[in-house]
């Protein structure tokens, strides 16, 4: 396995290229934090962008595809998509508002999805969509049945061509701005989770696991 | 002024479509909300998706466009995008893994995209990506002088072929499973602002402001 992807000209960083990465563990990093991509296809030459729920396994994406489903039947050669992970880490408060800026980390991949038909591939990737979420919640519900499985369309797509691209530390001004009498610094963000919110037909006799009660992201 | 978009064949929600909601109130809250969006295009038949700032103002959707920017010039005629901006309210833990779900909500908006040209409606678009974020901030900080301007590249999307998609409330599991010894509920999503982190170079004597110090989403 190599340590990083070949930036093609279709996912080398052109704008600001110092904020760009390849390498494998930045990528994946990214990639795993994030539960929530946004998925583009284009049939016909008009765009859609949907989100939808994700994982990484190994060196694939599995993710949930019930619009592009219907846009792969019979294209057994795959669907070019897109596949945009973005996670929102502050708010950069520069002297001057051309250099204000958001903190961020966000990953894109190319490729062709492929609707993933065996029940044993597609069972995993359920897996790991909610384990990565909440570890220890595949064990505790009810896993899925045969009808069900058949009812979840999944898409694969293999990350061949992925790079990432990344702001972080503080506010960038202009040389001639830092004598402004301007607030300057950064608001950091953070998915906060609040306390769970028991389901109104579930028995109080059954403990909130601790994947719900200190859920962290 | 409609209260409610036409749902097309391009946007009408056809999976579980008692999620789809067209009406302006509730389409505009959720942008109003949001700050950054996933635009898709798509030249040559491969769609990119880039995560980048944006705000309505009236009817229109402005958003940075570096990206697309390059493929517009000379395309008068606008670039056909998809506008997709989501907001992540919880996780929904049902008994059975194959109902859970994402409490969130999203809006997807077609059309195509314009490269806004007059130096006046490139400034207020740049006053509204602060001002919704930040509302104070375009006072406080220095303005764009026309340099910066020229080198900011603003794409402008009219809204009308829009809807939204929305899954809100409580766990929905299937009659058979209620009895099930399984932790059933909601868990709560939020974005969240940690302490401001002063710039190195900011006069401590300059007071936080109250949009940085008190920052809610």
């Amino acid at each position: 396995m190599t340590e990083s992807f070949t930036p093609t000209e279709r996912t080398r960083v052109v704008r600001e290229p110092h904020r760009g990465a390849y390498d494998r563990e930045t990528i994946y990093q990214i990639l795993d934090e994030g539960f929530v991509c946004h998925v583009g296809f284009s049939p016909d030459g008009q765009p859609f962008v949907i989100p939808t729920l994700y994982a990484r396994v190994a060196d694939s994406i599995y993710f949930h595809g019930s619009a592009a489903s219907r846009m792969l039947r019979g294209a057994s050669a795959g669907l070019p998509v897109c596949v945009t992970v973005t996670l929102t880490d502050g708010l950069v408060l520069a002297r001057s508002v051309f250099n204000h800026s958001i903190n961020y980390r966000s990953v894109v991949a190319l490729g062709k999805a492929t609707l993933v038909e065996a029940p044993s591939e597609k069972m995993e990737a359920l897996r790991a969509f909610t384990e990565k979420i909440l570890p220890g919640r595949w064990d505790d519900a009810r896993q899925p049945n045969e009808k069900e499985l058949k009812a979840t369309s999944i898409l694969k797509l293999a990350l061949t061509e992925v790079s990432a691209k990344i702001r972080s530390g503080p506010v960038q001004d202009d040389e001639e701005d830092y004598v402004l009498p301007v607030w300057a610094g950064i608001v950091p963000l953070h998915v906060q989770a609040e306390q769970p919110i028991r389901d109104e037909r579930c028995d109080p006799a059954i403990p909130t696991p601790a994947y719900a009660a200190n859920y962290k992201r």
